[in-house]
């Protein structure tokens, strides 16, 4: 498969913006302000970030047992998707209900959307899928597992299916498949990342967003180095700041305190889970992801009278007919939601 | 003029995402973690960023005395610059040589380029720039003033003649003329920010990278609120993270500290061009910026002995014949390259 048919033609005589970083005593070189201000310890304000954010692609490569160069950093994954639609272009593929701005972004850069309604399980429809990609033969697939608003996973045979139908080297149209896993920490499953070695079409989505840094805007992709280097054609050179590279870089080294705070969150959902089932008038459905999605009778009002008792979740009922979604949160966040639940219903 | 016609059918019909953020005790919607790291004391991390900016959008806008709904803030102008061409498109006019990312953007948003030479004296050449304004209809016109690498700002009258050419009322092609203020703070002067209410047109692109927070990646517009409204449609919601926003909030509450800064660099420019004149073989421009552009015989190899020396400046020989570009630094480190000069020549 050739992965540069796959890129857009202006993107294909763009090279990568190189902001040089060269080793020096005194640096005049890049109008900066030779006076810096106090913030983070570490941080030298004053200075550009590091253009490659060379150390943080290090520790997450090392934790993902790939390569520097098979990692991109993104100001948030938002920003990643803005690159990989700018990249490849679309037609952009995508099930749904799922996270909305595949969707936004790709109508801002002027590609075709293109919808396919999961099935009654919440899974992908395959059928409809391969159909599709057959028929509009699209340059992106994005396939958020675990999915948000839903919570589950897709099945793996059907993302396989997906990605083997886009990839087979008979096909004259690739299809990139960006596997979305925003909420991976919490499945506990890690089945893509080490298949990326096998199609050359694959690309993983992860942020640090939500096991605890959403403040930092931190999201990368891990895919093989044409498809890295073709993104990184338009990345903005400064695109990660050097406060959130150097918060990224101390949470990432001190794993401990992340690992604790997933699994607690993992072990939260079970009981919330379990919680919300024994009230009669709720039906939560299984989740891989640090939320809860549940249908309730009249969720607008629902929804109303939890936040007029100072419990904000989220109002999808527009999305999914009655649904409601709580992201899970301390103990004690947890049983003040499930006991004024209970009180609303 | 109808700023709507200059705005590309695909952001029209697309509405500015709106991050809710809704008052509550219990927060439990957004799918973050309840658990956040030590980072700036302000600052939890597990949260996503407050999507609009407004305490820091309010500060600036007291500064400008404009309104906050005047000012929209980018992670960096680059991601402004993104922004703008994503919105209102091609062809996108420039004079040459300026600041590179006015290009690289255009051509990785597949957007038609048109770069104008600058006259002998680095100024805009009016009669080039006016007919091609005329003949190719430029949705967007970027002049960075004080000008980046050359260091001057242009004739006000000439940016004037290039703002009323494009916004008349009887224009039935108008222009976005940009002007990227991002070395203003050296210039001493604020000629356009007053102009706004006068021309729909205009737009000014500033930034705090030049004035001691680079490494936070800050920039921002400011514009009437239909041309900011507009560019909002594409804005990714959290594009500016916490800890930059509250680091920024927190120097621009103590502009004391800022105003000295930049008044030293100001004098230091004073000082380093006097000496620099005084070497005989070292030609330097006047400049408006922190930095200082200077022509010398073989450019490329004084480059390289002063970063063998362990100085490092900009060479710019590729760009304008036989010219280095200094940025200004503290008054040891300018005594350091005057002397490190004057060894290599």
């Amino acid at each position: 498969m050739d992965i540069r048919k796959l890129v857009k033609p202006n993107i294909r005589s763009l090279r990568a913006y190189h902001a040089k970083e060269i080793p020096c005593m005194v640096k005049l070189d890049a109008n900066e302000s030779p006076y810096g201000f106090r913030a983070l310890k570490s941080v030298e304000t004053n200075r550009y970030p590091d253009p490659q954010s060379k150390s943080l692609r290090e520790l997450i490569a090392k934790d993902s047992k790939v390569k520097p160069e098979n990692i991109l950093c993104g100001n948030g994954s938002d920003e990643l998707i803005y690159y990989l639609v700018t990249t490849f272009g679309g037609p952009v593929l995508y099930p749904v209900p799922t996270f909305s701005m595949y969707g936004i972004i790709s109508q801002a850069l002027n590609q075709k959307k293109i919808e396919i309604p999961l099935d009654g399980n919440f899974d992908l429809d395959i059928e409809k899928m391969l159909q599709s990609i057959n028929r509009y033969r699209p340059k992106l697939i994005f396939l958020s597992s675990p999915n948000n608003p839903t919570g589950n996973r897709f099945s793996t045979d059907r993302i396989l299916e997906v990605i083997r139908s886009s990839s087979s080297p008979v096909t004259s149209h690739p299809s990139l498949v960006v596997v979305d896993e925003a909420y991976q920490p919490f499945s506990g499953k890690n089945e893509f990342l080490p298949l990326l070695g096998k199609f050359k079409n694959l690309v993983i989505m992860r942020t640090l967003s939500k096991i605890g840094l959403a403040a930092l805007r931190l999201g990368y992709l891990t895919a093989n180095n044409e498809i890295i280097g073709h993104v990184n054609r338009v990345r903005l050179p400064f695109n990660v700041n050097s406060l959130s590279q150097a918060v990224a870089i101390d949470a990432l080294k001190n794993k401990k305190q992340l690992r604790s705070n997933i699994a607690s969150v993992i072990s939260e959902r079970k009981r919330l889970f379990n919680a919300m089932k024994k009230i009669g008038a709720v039906t939560p459905y299984p989740s891989d992801a640090n939320f809860i999605l549940f249908k309730v009778m009249q969720a607008d009002s629902i929804y109303s009278s939890l936040l007029k008792k100072g419990i904000l979740v989220r109002n999808l009922s527009e999305v999914i007919d009655g649904c409601l979604r709580v992201t899970v949160g301390t103990p004690g966040e947890n049983n003040l939601f499930l006991k004024t639940l209970k009180q609303v219903l």
